[in-house]
């Protein structure tokens, strides 16, 4: 990692999901291309899962699960540093401390509460103050570039806010932090058309076992005009240009069976590697690379953290 | 220290606060004359402050001085654990996991929160959220009794309420605090006769020099009937029993200035030496104090959170 390199910080969240084909090229693929050019920390955002989960079982095996995903889908941890959030404490720390700079109104306007307000629903209290635990996660490590979908760009902003206005009360101390936002890939096509997507149960498994990989392929819905089967097509171009699949479905128009073997085995082309690599990944070793990672991570955020304390007037 | 006894904690916030003698003999002194019957921990709550305080060196001078203010008046850290809440990273952490327990509508019902909005005020975030910072104050120390006015019953409520719901969710691990009500001390007149308060501008400071003490007593409000002058001898009272103010009273019935003369060497009788300790005690010696009693209590609150920390599945 050189200096020069600017600094990305993103999250992943352990929450019980079974990745598709969707969240790979939607989400995984972009990050797994991009990642490199920075210097990225990835971190494992257990803190922020207890908004949701409250069984220790459960998020212990999530966050082994997560990890497990991002390495057999490719992520290299030697070119980023992957981290438990949890396991550093001053994250929380630092949200209190931006807490009481910000008013109860400012997190009011968070999108995340107020659609959870506008179901008539009771909010939780940490989905409250998460932008600030947030902006704590991203300001510890002087981030320059947070990825995040359109629909997360209020959480830089958040951010932003609170490296601002500690600033103006202490002095220059935290980066404000720039989102990129992540173009929505052409979307990912379903098995019934639709964008893939669990709660439609129209997904295909992305470390799925061939079986599992085929049952899902052979359920893309078809017309019977017999001529080229578009939902199947679709999904096809995601693994071959539109110049290598040309000659298959022209000479095999109509036969969609033998269309679905293809892109079978396209997809297990792909994905056989990568369920191997999942299967080879033990609890031990996504241990030891958070741990490895966390005590980097651990140096940057207690050094910011020093300065802050400094700053606020708690370093007696 | 003993396993028997009780635990009590008890914060003190580093605001700015000239004590006098209203706080001395309705707050400090009834916690001096109890904290020994426990196994106590004072805790200098600088991370309560920041909802107020915004400079860092107001907060680290305050902090200095209220510690001062509470080793002059007689406290002494052999007979108890005085340590710093944000020396003890731990604080934030927990409460953060209380937060995730709790909904936004139940920090609502929260006295301070209530009483900021119905002014037509912003809260502060802090402010909203301390509840569940005061609950894991409290509960990561296993605290027995917390004792507070009758207006701070709440505070122990909610600590309470975070603790029952994270044993439900995770199993026992925190014990459920019970509030010792103060019971208000006789309230202690200021020189207009009414209740001694700084808003009221009619206090004796309890670290006053002599002729501060000289200034304030003989402002006292006295009537020209020529009797017992009525705030004098209340104020007395405090320093002397009936009996030994009776015969002075008596033989000097309507001897305003050679009654409060009196008083005035009374105050100074108890003053002075606290006045005296109090400027001895240097910013190292409150140091090493904090020190080292931070360091007794983190050891307790690493345990804690060290178990808190298993049940939730943040350790892997």
């Amino acid at each position: 990692m050189t200096e020069n390199k600017k600094r990305l910080l993103t999250g992943i969240k352990p929450t019980a999901e079974t990745l598709h084909l969707g969240n790979y090229f939607g989400a995984l693929k972009p990050f797994l291309d991009m990642y490199g050019e920075y210097e990225s920390f990835l971190m494992l955002a257990d803190y922020h899962a207890l908004t949701t989960v409250r069984n220790g079982e459960t998020l212990r095996h999530n966050s082994y699960e997560v990890v497990r995903d991002y390495l057999a889908a490719g992520f290299d941890p030697k070119k980023a540093i992957l981290f438990q959030q949890s396991a550093i404490g001053v994250h929380p720390e630092l949200a209190w401390i931006f807490e009481c700079l910000v008013t109860v109104p400012f997190l009011m306007m968070a999108h995340a509460y107020k659609d959870k307000v506008s179901k008539g629903e009771e909010a939780n209290t940490g989905l409250f103050n998460y932008p600030m635990l947030m902006a704590a996660d991203i300001l510890l490590y002087d981030t320059d570039i947070v990825p995040v979908g359109e629909d997360q760009r209020q959480h830089v902003e958040y951010a932003r806010e609170a490296a601002s206005k500690f600033n103006k009360a202490y002095g220059q101390t935290f980066k404000e932090p720039q989102e990129r936002i992540l173009k929505e890939v052409a979307i990912v096509p379903g098995t019934d058309g639709r964008k893939m997507s669990k709660s439609y149960g129209n997904v295909i498994p992305l470390f799925g076992t061939k079986d599992a990989i085929t049952k899902a392929v052979m359920s893309i819905v078809t017309d019977s005009s017999g001529g080229r089967p578009v939902n199947v097509y679709s999904i096809h171009k995601l693994f071959k240009t539109e110049e290598e699949l040309a000659p298959l479905y022209e000479e095999n128009s109509g036969k969609y069976k033998l269309l679905k073997d293809a892109l079978v085995e396209d997809i297990e082309k792909m994905i056989a590697p990568m369920r191997e690599r999942r299967a080879g990944v033990s609890d031990e070793e996504v241990k030891d690379i958070l741990k490895d990672g966390t005590e980097k991570a651990r140096a940057i955020a207690e050094a910011k953290m020093k300065d802050v304390r400094a700053k606020i007037g708690v370093t007696l």
